[in-house]
């Protein structure tokens, strides 16, 4: 990388879980988005590593995209409280938690009504897009009252 | 793996910095070590990632070995104030603050007098052992004030 392209090597935090030169991206929100509120900033992504580090955040009340993928998540909650749908188990989740989301895992994040929920997301620099549930999937997760009460409506 | 290695997906925070069933892992310390009052947890170490992600510990007046390598470190401040030496800057650090720690950079942290500093290192999972500066570099080093007063004594 030229000078000009080479990130700077210390990045303060602004404060409020933004970063000095990263960039935040919120997720484009439309009637049919899979997800609701929420944003990504890539913290690390750097030539030399196997793996990015972003940073994910809902308002109170959003969520993430319910998805899986062959590729692995390894995931600590930096802020707020929710819940994390992972296959079979909805479990809740506090700051500093750690959850790994192994392959072809349905997933979901959601931040209580309260807070938001922001939390650190480890994956490989290389990896599969994500694949969204068909309605048959959907309703065979539903058959699990955890993970009905989980994805609600 | 099987059942028996495989490590929870899901692994609570049991406060303090400390995560159930991760290993805490002070470094072994002597007269003669390069490092004091610091400790290591292994957050996530997955065979389908390509990065470790670590957690490391300072106590108050503690800092880190001082060293360089080949592979790169991507840092972000957890817990704690503290400085970092990053090559041939000195920086005041403080929680989500983010440092990278490129390539053969001589590196160092230390925490202030007054509490612990913690931070998140993501770092390859194949990687080189990291060298120790010899007098002659120690002198190069200590050539630029900032480091020298870093470095102290």
């Amino acid at each position: 990388m030229d000078a000009e392209h080479t990130p700077p090597l210390f990045r303060p935090t602004e404060g409020g879980y933004r970063w000095d030169g990263v960039a935040y991206q919120p997720y484009k929100q439309d009637g049919s988005a899979p997800f609701k509120d929420i944003s990504r900033q890539t913290l690390f992504h750097d030539p030399s590593l196997g793996c990015e580090l972003r940073y994910f955040e809902m308002d109170a009340a959003g969520y993430s995209t319910l998805e899986r993928h062959e590729h692995t998540h390894a995931v600590m909650i930096l802020r707020g409280h929710g819940q994390c749908m992972l296959g079979d188990r909805v479990v809740d989740v506090k700051p500093h938690d750690l959850i790994t989301i192994p392959s072809w895992t349905w997933h979901q994040f959601r931040a209580t009504d309260a807070e938001p929920l922001g939390f650190l997301c480890m994956v490989n620099t290389l990896r599969d897009r994500p694949a969204l549930p068909t309605d048959e999937e959907l309703a065979a997760m539903r058959a699990n009252p955890d993970v009905a009460r989980f994805l609600g409506g």
